[in-house]
């Protein structure tokens, strides 16, 4: 008989919910390369730790999307937890909600703030109303807070970081499929609010309500006296991590994004101050009722973005550093690797596969001396895209029963 | 939400029209195989240019359509341009038109062409007519083309080598879905012309017009009296190349039938007499005003195809040779590969996985010594199907963008 399961279904299918305790820790931009003058980031830090569990266990190199493709850390994250993000989108309003913590609920329709500086005739003079300080940006969301009224819906402004805010709006028959207002260019008006279906004038409507009052009350600035919107958006039917996977999960962040990312997709979250040391703290206290933890750790990925290579290998040896006690809180079944690579050679993200480590359970012992691109290359997992890992990584920990007969 | 990109999908959406100077060198038939005697014709040749890209540069081996597929040219080159060839076909008439540089038009229908020989009763006796010299089957076709009249098209009959040759219709509501002449055996007659669907039926009697004339015109020959007609064909709907992929794109070839496919996917072309050198005069000449450029060297599968070894490691040693030429063209990111392997030990084309070396722009310097079959398989790049390479190539130059928020 013909059947049709696919590489996503046949996981979901084979989970059980017994099995032993798993963590998957994301440096994230953890990846590097190579040139012919210098090694990357992981094949300078000294990371002894590491490079023991890549003895005993296997090591890899995931695409996080497919060859080539560079991932934004929405995409990078969904192919992590096992999503194809060919499949799957989280957009930019819900990942910018997910970013502040704000927590879009079913009908909300969302979308990214920036606030920009009109001249007289209402011409763009600047996009990023000279990157206003973000205390400037709240003051300004709190008088639009208190003073537009909206006929048959409520709104939330909220400053994100210097001139940028999300704004979202929650009533009944909301649509999210309006055009960006933000030309993307200076000296030309913003545009009307369009909506792009029908089902959207309604919404069309809202949102020139809230821009002309909002215009009106802005005036007398010198900048940042108007908004411009883009990227409308509304909450994405994810499927649950917990029921697909038959786990209960946790995440730990300290970046409200990936909190927010982990939400979207039904894990309980722990939000820490900062330090990878208070994540391994929670860790430690939350990990004997979960079966599964995402641990998120963002100085990889800052370092990488700034350029700078001696604070990426930094904290690549500082989460090294902590290997020791991850496992003595118990965790059995370690998967480690990256959402994406961040060369601090490009100061960006990039599409250079990203290294793996699985370690625990079943995880075969690779016997190779470092975890590195050099090494895992060699490894026995292989070059995988990344939503291969997650099966490989419950398989490890005994959670996936026999496909078949 | 559920979205539905595509490997090819997301690449198109993703690539734009800035970045580095791109060459695909194809070295037709590259791979081969080692054996316990003796080694592959990569490993025992001498590549001291080529050596030092794969040091600097990363390595691979690919699938060109999946594992355990021998396939043609046209699927092979398929692979290369990013076309996966389980999805898109060059049919045999298309690639026939291409091979003696016919320039099918859209609404042309080609066919191929054996002469044959029949006997007194008109069964077949040779299917070949003897492979009958070519100047004797452009005989033929010149006096058919001459003496033939067709009732509302035009057509064409011109020669390949020996026995083989290219039939095309030209006119109105022509139709492909016609059934093979060409019984395949000996002892019966052709068949008669048969088209497929009530559509097709004014072909059927172009065709079955054209080939009573021919047996008229030429019963009193001995051999080459008649002709069979197989792989009906028209032009397919190709997505071209430059805009898929946002490049200006340039082929650069000896053989007319490479010349013809990147024709049929919309590549400017350039076909050079003959030598590798002159490629390379002409890739120096032309890359200014291209982003990216496929050269096409044929001497590597000959040598392959004739089961000729020494042959085969000079025609790529002749390569490596002007390697030096070619970068100071210009080009600033190159991939070296094959279109299928031709192991001379074969004498034909296999499905053996084929050599790949990324080298320039983000490439990681995988630091191996030799680029060859045994140092690819401990490559960066890992094993991978042939579509995957037209992205890693446009990544490492720069042209795509970031995927997702």
């Amino acid at each position: 008989m013909s059947i049709t399961l696919t590489q996503e279904s046949v996981v979901t299918e084979m989970a059980r919910p017994e099995g032993k305790k798993a963590l998957l820790l994301v440096m994230d931009g953890l990846g590097g390369y190579r040139t012919a003058e210098r090694g990357s980031e992981l094949t300078e830090a000294s990371t002894p730790n590491l490079d023991r569990l890549a003895g005993e266990g296997s090591l890899g190199l995931h695409d996080p999307v497919t060859r080539g493709i560079t991932p934004g850390s929405g995409a990078g994250h969904l192919g992590l937890f096992g999503y194809d993000p060919l499949n799957y989108e989280i957009g930019r309003g819900a990942l910018s909600a997910a970013g502040i913590g704000f927590e879009l609920q079913p009908g909300d329709v969302a979308a990214r703030v920036n606030f920009c500086t009109l001249d007289a005739e209402g011409n763009i003079t600047d996009r990023r109303a000279g990157r206003l300080p973000t205390e400037e940006a709240a003051g300004i969301c709190e008088l639009l807070m208190r003073e537009i009224k909206l006929e048959g819906a409520e709104f939330f402004l909220q400053p994100e970081r210097e001139h940028r805010g999300l704004l979202v709006l929650r009533g009944p028959g909301l649509d999210r499929d309006l055009n960006d207002t933000d030309p993307q260019v200076t000296g030309v008006p913003p545009f009307e609010p369009q909506g792009r279906t029908p089902e959207a004038r309604g919404t069309e409507r809202l949102v020139k309500q809230l821009l002309d009052q909002a215009r009106a009350l802005l005036a007398g600035r010198e900048r940042g006296n108007f908004l411009l919107l883009r990227g409308f958006d509304s909450v994405k039917d994810m499927p649950s991590f917990p029921l697909r996977y038959h786990v209960k999960a946790l995440a730990i962040a300290a970046y409200p994004m990936y909190v927010g990312i982990s939400r979207l997709l039904g894990f309980e979250t722990h939000q820490v101050e900062g330090a990878a040391k208070e994540e391994v703290d929670a860790l430690a206290e939350l990990l004997p009722d979960h079966d599964f933890v995402f641990m998120h750790i963002k100085k990889t990925d800052s370092a990488g973005e700034d350029g700078d290579f001696d604070r990426k290998v930094a904290a690549i040896e500082e989460v090294d550093a902590l290997v020791p006690r991850i496992l003595e809180a118990g965790v059995e079944v370690l998967a480690v690797t990256g959402d994406h690579s961040t060369p601090a050679q490009m100061a960006a993200h990039s599409w250079h596969p990203v290294p793996v480590l699985l370690w625990g359970g079943t995880a075969a012992a690779d016997g190779l001396p470092k975890f590195d691109e050099v090494n895992c290359r060699q490894g026995s997992l292989g070059r995988f895209e990344a939503k291969h890992l997650l099966p490989q990584l419950l398989a490890a920990a005994g959670r996936l029963t026999k496909y078949g007969a």
